[in-house]
């Protein structure tokens, strides 16, 4: 048996980020940047007024005789245009937000600081002195001309898109989204509409698969079931030749995987490892033709737990992104983990924040095929190798799966 | 000004999850359930068993003086078939994980602890005794029929979704997801694709509140930008009545937003408030006709910062979701915020996990148009009304936004 981490380890040395493409830049949310983003412009474009008010020399602010300053109005600034004048001795312009600041001036008060005659008034009566540069936004605050603003390797948020936008990057450069096959397999398996019969399950492992390739933002593609049969297999992978992964779920117990494992010695390759964890010990990976297969265990919980610390950590990384696992954080275990298990074991459990700690709950029953405790689960407590228990009120590491939203 | 918490109560009252639709189990991911799920089965359906051995009478394993007992094998049960016999006194049959234990048949004993001349072998020696029940995984152990499964209003994550199709949810009554009509103002807004010309800047909001939606699960939709013109307003609007939300970002603002004002007085109504918090203070909502408009401010940073206090609540609540409100924690604050700000200040930060607390370090200058530090954001900090300083190493609220992975 390898470890979890020679596995992961292994499987991740196998694959290489998949090439660059170019989308339009709402297409590129969630994906990786291919390309530095160095800015060709100041931004802001233009020296600024961050308020409205009225543009003036900071020297015609200051009192005479004790008496607030009156300037003449020679007209207004809007946002988007930029004045026909400037601005000389004794005078000022009306500036919105965001409007050019006019030559001349080198200063803005705002609106509150004054006294005029209203919209159109012809004069201003300055209240206080300003100094130079007051509520102006110079031009490059924000990102100089030439600047690096956002790395290749880059995540695209939805603040990342606005700062792209700004930039004018109407199309971006980004690794693109894997496209990955799922096929289940088993005689024992049916469609999820059909009604069971003596025997039968149902493919519930694809559909947890594709939702799980999709939240990891692949492009999944159900295959359907494989037959047990060399002929069902080989029919199914020759559909998949053109995926950038292959998804297989059951059909990897020591017993039964020799069926894929003849079809992937006479198409490609194979590597099968007993892991050394719990839930989901057979694991293998390998390749049929060019590309990549992991198959995971049948058991529904042992298939959606080795999708997150194997299968979504091989997306990330044909996608392009550097960090590939989910946060890890230390938690107290309310309950603790009576149950002794000699390999690695990844207990499912909800994690909650409670008086500026995280606490956790483990979901009770942890057979691989008690699928409702996954309705729980926000997290895996990782119980070290080797038949540790833990105690109630003991401190675990957990991998954070989910960070559920707050009531309101 | 009222607090934020008066004006999102306010929102929220106003807005009312939509209508229930039926929808493919594979396109429910991220959505709200609308009905109880009930299992209508027992899971799983059948005992079966839970490694590949052999199935017998836990009696007939007892040992015989002193010796293993040898039973004739009569059959296999793969998974996915049924025996066609009993177990009888004497005998076993071989059979494989997940496959249903044969009538007569009490316990499963693992293919390790038996002896036997190979796969077509007709004997086997039973080296161990074996308890009733021994591997085998009973009927309705992990559902039972008439069990409630997943109660109205749960959120469908990718585990949901395996669960659904175990119970044969093909398809799933979820609340359907929010359309949102994304509006920008003003004269100085030019596209994305667009040169610079003096005065203009880009159209950054649109894109990235339409990135957001997408992110919190709804459907966008970009109109464009709006003139200052009342008939470009009113025009855009007349493209938005099928919508379930429309999102304006600029000209919320005291003096400019009159024109909208006026609009949403003619065709609807609208309360403005000036929200007592920094980033963002004016934000506007009503009704254009049937439909909820939220008026967010025109500043790149106001507009992300306030979409993601107001304007995604009302997506989640529109979305049949009751824990609308991200994640809020305690963290450090390594560098101390020294702006005083008299409003609620949500400052900028970079939060993380180290040495088994979350740590955060502002992302420096706080204009509302340093866009950059958006980049470096993933989460706000919470730092109290009238003018609180946070010192180096002093303790806050955090709005946690995003968990980023680990490097593997």
């Amino acid at each position: 048996m390898i470890s979890v981490e020679e596995a992961l380890a292994r499987i991740l040395a196998a694959i290489a980020p998949l090439p660059t493409v170019r989308v339009p830049l709402p297409e590129a949310l969630g994906l990786v940047l291919a390309e530095d983003v160095i800015a060709r412009e100041d931004i802001p474009p233009f020296d600024n007024s961050a308020m409205d008010g009225f543009a003036l020399r900071s020297q015609d602010s200051k009192e005479r005789q004790g008496q607030p300053p009156r300037l003449k109005v020679t007209g207004t600034v809007a946002a988007g245009y930029v004045a026909d004048h400037a601005i000389e001795p004794g005078t000022a312009m009306r500036i919105m937000t965001g409007a050019p600041v006019p030559p001349g001036a080198d200063t803005v008060i705002q609106v509150e600081l004054t006294r005029h005659g209203g919209p159109e008034s012809d004069w201003v009566e300055i209240l206080q002195e300003v100094k130079p540069g007051n509520n102006i936004r110079p031009a490059g605050e924000d990102m100089r001309h030439g600047q690096l603003i956002l790395p290749r390797g880059s995540e695209i948020g939805a603040w990342e898109i606005g700062v792209l936008a700004t930039l004018g990057w109407a199309s971006v450069p980004v690794t693109r989204r894997a496209r990955v096959a799922i096929l289940g397999t088993g005689d024992e398996v049916i469609e999820i509409d059909q009604p069971l019969q003596p025997g039968k399950i149902r493919n519930s492992n694809s559909y947890l698969l594709e939702a799980a390739v999709r939240r990891a933002g692949a492009i999944p593609e159900r295959l359907g079931v494989a037959r047990d049969t060399v002929e069902s297999l080989r029919e199914k992978f020759s559909q998949a030749i053109n995926a950038d992964l292959i998804l297989t779920s059951g059909g990897v117990s020591v017993g039964d995987f020799d069926l894929v494992k003849n079809i992937m010695s006479e198409q490609g390759e194979i590597q099968f490892w007993r892991i050394n964890m719990r839930p989901g010990k057979p694991v293998a990976f390998g390749h049929i033709g060019a590309v990549p297969l992991l198959g995971l265990p049948g058991n529904p919980v042992s298939s959606a737990v080795t999708f997150e610390l194997f299968g979504r950590p091989v997306l990330r990384k044909l996608q392009g992104h550097t960090h590939l696992l989910k946060p890890q954080i230390e938690v107290k275990v309310e309950d603790g983990v009576q149950e002794r298990a000699m390999r690695r074991h990844y207990v499912r459990a909800y994690v909650r924040w409670q008086d500026g700690k995280f606490v956790a709950r483990t979901t009770g029953h942890q057979g691989s095929h008690i699928m409702t405790s996954l309705l729980q689960t926000n997290a895996l407590l990782i119980v070290p190798e080797g038949g540790v228990v833990v105690q109630p009120g003991d401190t675990v590491q957990a991998i954070m799966l989910d960070w559920p939203e707050n009531a309101s």
